[in-house]
């Protein structure tokens, strides 16, 4: 710590992001990142328009990205805003929408562990609901009096999945606030809340590129909603960076929106890795939290999930282990290839004796 | 305005960028890019690295850019960090190193824009140091107590630099706060306050690739200074988005760094081309503010800067116009290829009479 430290920047405690190996040959199933390469086209895409403009600046209004998730999404594109990786929208959406003076906002005590950090830095009241004993979401413990509410769907790092009418439940009693449904995972067979925009004008639904569309090297993340609640976040950029996408990260994103053939593909081979080796872990013993996600989190009744943890990381196998109340004997475990899969089913195996 | 706006939000004025026209056919001198594309290594480098690995996250950490800016500018990596743009890095320099409850920050009331509008959003109080009546910075009214104190050099948008024994000056007598030095100008002829970091603990130099380095559309910026606060900005980072860089920024800029005797050609060509175009300009008639930066900041006597600005737009050409106090009548000029100020200089000819 040093004397020239803000009285903020001496009380936050940041995130730590999942391990990012350098050269080492790991099976990487640590960062929920796509086992599948962006689609060819996307990567064609990026060696096309790396050429002399980008000495330009990029378009502060991403105004072709934003038309290509609004043609995705069925919606105008004063209701759509695009940022770098949806963790950037949602720090913006904490300054836009929480007070710090204002009512606690509510999330779950289990979840995305980027909510408390915002919060901290943001000085903004919370309070933590408890998930139930099977890491269940208790919608109805959201209507309570608050200053806004963040619910991811599916949760992290649970990858429970609350039913998309339980959401609109929540909206129907909740007017005063915004409600921000996080859907990193919603595109590994959960229903998007995106259908209540419409009527709700204060429903925020953030998403990302990183997992479904295999970009997360490429930072592209959007938030869904009321034109004046996506006026609010370009506002808040507009005094923070007046471009966070770089001219590739644009139309990369762009490329990836529009072949759905692709994204279908991919996505359709994860969902059913992650059946199959759900099925294959519960055979062995595992506790195995239903996930719709492309992830799944996992506890074993004999040995102890840091010790899997160490024995799989030896063994050149890295998933993640969150030393949290309530959920540190589980580890948390990205869907990746079937051959990836096939290595970590056999090894994993061995470190529970199976 | 919305009911669901958090107060800090309904209290901020966001910064508005220069227009970046699509495919309209402008001679763009309204944004200070670079006339000249990015070094053809870099333009290589990014075909080669668009491959599957854009699947997975870039290293959170930067060590690789890192690294070769520690190298470049004869620094330990520890003393480096890289963000998305230098907007990034100083918006996160507010939360890291300013305090809201504190004394209020300097700055020159003629200066970048974005000053005042990271201390309205983070709530930091400023007072605005009066620039001379030749636009120069008077360096002995930093002197004065204060919260931090920020100058760009050159400074923004009149291009005068400080000569930067004066900055040592202001270092030597402020040794309680942070002083950060935006050189986002700095290679077009000044002389870099890099060399004070090992003496000066409080000081941190930011800097960006947009403007020498020709990557405006890769969103790439940097900053140095002792190794706590290059922390302190990494614990604002990591409190935020965890990766701002893309795979692909990371991987240009490197080589963009790396790249020093193109570096070198092109700032030269620019620097050559302002002091020919400046003198033009005089001959004019115009008032032409000395510039270190790479643009020029030119009043005419008799026509309205805002006259001007309107012709030359309709003849094609874009520069800035400010409609601030002091400056209303002056444009900020950037300076473009051979080609396009030859372009420039006939038309603003015609559009004065001369």
């Amino acid at each position: 710590m040093s004397i020239y430290w803000s009285e903020i920047l001496k009380g936050i405690d940041p995130y730590v992001p999942g391990e990012q190996p350098g050269d080492k040959k790991y099976i990487k199933l640590n960062t929920n990142e796509n086992p599948y390469p962006p689609s060819p086209r996307v990567l064609e895409k990026i060696r096309e328009v790396a050429d002399e403009k980008l000495r330009l600046y990029p378009d502060p209004e991403c105004e072709d990205l934003r038309e290509a998730l609004a043609e995705y999404h069925k919606l105008d594109k004063s209701q759509v805003y695009a940022g770098n990786g949806s963790d950037e929208l949602l720090a913006f959406t904490f300054l836009a929408f929480f007070n710090p003076t204002g009512l606690p906002i509510l999330f779950p005590d289990i979840t995305y562990s980027f909510y408390p950090v915002y919060s901290n830095l943001f000085k903004i009241k919370y309070r933590q609901i408890p998930l139930d004993g099977s890491f269940n979401v208790p919608a109805e413990q959201f209507y309570a009096e608050n200053g806004g509410i963040i619910i991811p769907n599916p949760n992290a790092p649970t990858g429970k999945y609350l039913p998309v009418h339980s959401i609109g439940e929540i909206l129907r009693r909740n007017t005063q606030s915004v409600v921000v449904v996080d859907e990193a995972y919603i595109d590994f067979g959960g229903e998007s809340a995106v259908k209540y925009i419409g009527e709700h004008p204060n429903l925020l639904v953030v998403r990302t590129l990183s997992k479904s569309h295999s970009l997360a090297g490429m930072r592209v993340g959007y938030a869904l909603g009321h034109k004046e609640l996506i006026e609010g976040i370009a506002r808040i950029k507009n005094s923070v960076n007046s471009y966070t996408l770089d001219r590739i990260a644009l139309a990369a994103a762009v490329e990836a929106i529009k072949d759905t053939a692709y994204f279908q593909e991919t996505r359709r081979k994860i969902i059913n890795t992650r059946e199959r080796v759900s099925s294959q872990l519960k055979n062995m013993g595992f506790d195995v939290v239903d996930s719709m996600a492309n992830f799944i989190f996992v506890a074993h009744p004999c040995v102890p999930a840091c010790e899997i943890f160490r024995q799989l990381r030896e063994r050149g196998i890295l998933v993640r282990h969150f030393k949290k109340p309530r959920i540190d004997n589980y580890l948390r475990v990205s869907v990746g290839s079937d051959d990836e899969m096939f290595c970590f089913l056999k090894e994993i195996g061995r470190i529970v004796g199976f």
